[in-house]
């Protein structure tokens, strides 16, 4: 019979915020197949004897073409093998995993989806960025930055600036300041706050901070790199307050006041 | 000194899709204010000497209004106790997580945030519905579909009926008929795939599919009640094909082939 297909999310870098499931499913592992955005730290709960294959891709060099991969993959489990399909991530949330699930399903081949915290949420909790607030946002946009078409970039700008929403694109840094100046042509204000977040929840984690108007500027300055989100919204304007400061502020008061 | 203040979102309901981060939260916690939303196997993980405050606010009757949550929070953590504040899903995803982190901040209680799965995506992975597909939706759209002011339901429709897209309305089974008429009126075709998914990643989780011209009498046949979510787009479609079947399958085809 052919192997069990697990396709699993890695969340946005941070081990600690892989799921329970996720990690069971990592331990019990004999096969993966890991994306460029999984972080080495997620890795290291597979056991040592497992087989591990790099079919990452980058927004620039797909290592391999997305038909390969899914190829591969049911090559892998036709054999007989269960795979452990790994996404950084949400398979099901930028993750092409509904196209890898449809494969599979078409193949008659059996699988299950774990599904993992996407980067917007592990950024939001890190830098102190709230995603929805009732004086600043009703809904959450989720969206990519990245795909175009002969005219441009190939995004819904109406919607994405419409007011009291939160933003989030993933993949945009490249067409940051296209992405801005849209944003401002079709309705936002310039000074509406936004960020960017490069490798949200890992040790090497950065923030800026800014305003539609002033973000690309910022970012050259500072040389923000992919992967990084672009957050737009009111809520941006909260950072300054709830950035977390449990490490900052515990051990100086422990100390003084004990 | 006053304790630490720890947000933890809880997820979707099932218990293995907690976060690493959150259990050892949990693990650890002395005393736990928990919403009506967090779902009892999840409170297992607590010490059994931990104390529980339930503070559970359900659409209809809020067992406590949020401003004496905060209040509480704030006492308790000023008498230099350690709270764990735990919420159903993601507490910066319609959590009111930020309005409890601005509390925090304003009153100089050191806290940190450990985000959680949402809602969405426990539904998506466990009843085969991904948020995003590159044949149906480039967008993922989360939003609340229970504030009313004095004209009706307090949305934006023309945002919220874009093609393309994938909607998530939370808390809004009681505005289902309203909701479905006010998204066909403002440009989505009444055939839009939609879905009711009750108690996501429960052991009694219920998915029901139709169209946005439908699911109004279906929510009604099969008497859906919240907690539940409403999916529309494209993506709906793809369910009957992508629902997990691992157990369904597995077992016959082991057996049959062995």
């Amino acid at each position: 019979p052919p192997g069990l297909v697990t396709l699993v999310g890695a969340g946005p870098g941070d081990p600690e915020l892989l799921t329970l499931k996720a990690v069971k499913a990592l331990q019990a592992a004999k096969l993966v197949l890991y994306d460029h955005l999984v972080s080495p730290a997620v890795l290291d709960f597979l056991p040592p004897d497992a087989d591990r294959v790099y079919v990452g891709k980058e927004s620039s060099r797909h290592t391999l073409p997305q038909a390969s991969i899914i190829e591969l993959m049911l090559r892998l489990a036709r054999s007989g093998r269960a795979v452990l399909r790994l996404k950084g991530g949400d398979g099901y949330i930028f993750g092409r995993g509904g196209e890898e699930a449809q494969a599979l399903a078409a193949a008659g081949i059996p699988f299950t989806v774990v599904p993992g915290l996407t980067a917007a949420q592990g950024a939001a909790a890190s830098v102190g960025i709230p995603l929805t607030h009732r004086d600043h946002a009703c809904a959450l946009v989720l969206a990519t930055g990245h795909t175009r078409d002969e005219r441009g970039l190939d995004m819904d700008w109406p919607m994405l600036a419409r007011p009291r929403q939160t933003v989030v694109l993933y993949m945009g840094v490249h067409n940051l300041p296209e992405i801005c100046r849209q944003l401002i042509a079709h309705g936002l204000p310039g000074d509406t706050p936004a960020a960017l977040v490069e490798r949200a929840t890992l040790p090497d984690e950065r923030c800026i901070t800014g305003t539609l108007a002033d973000l690309p500027q910022l970012a050259l300055t500072h040389g923000v790199k992919p992967p990084a989100l672009i957050m737009v919204g009111g809520v941006v304007g909260l950072r300054a307050q709830l950035t977390p400061r449990a490490t900052r502020q515990q051990a100086p008061l422990a100390t003084a006041l004990d």
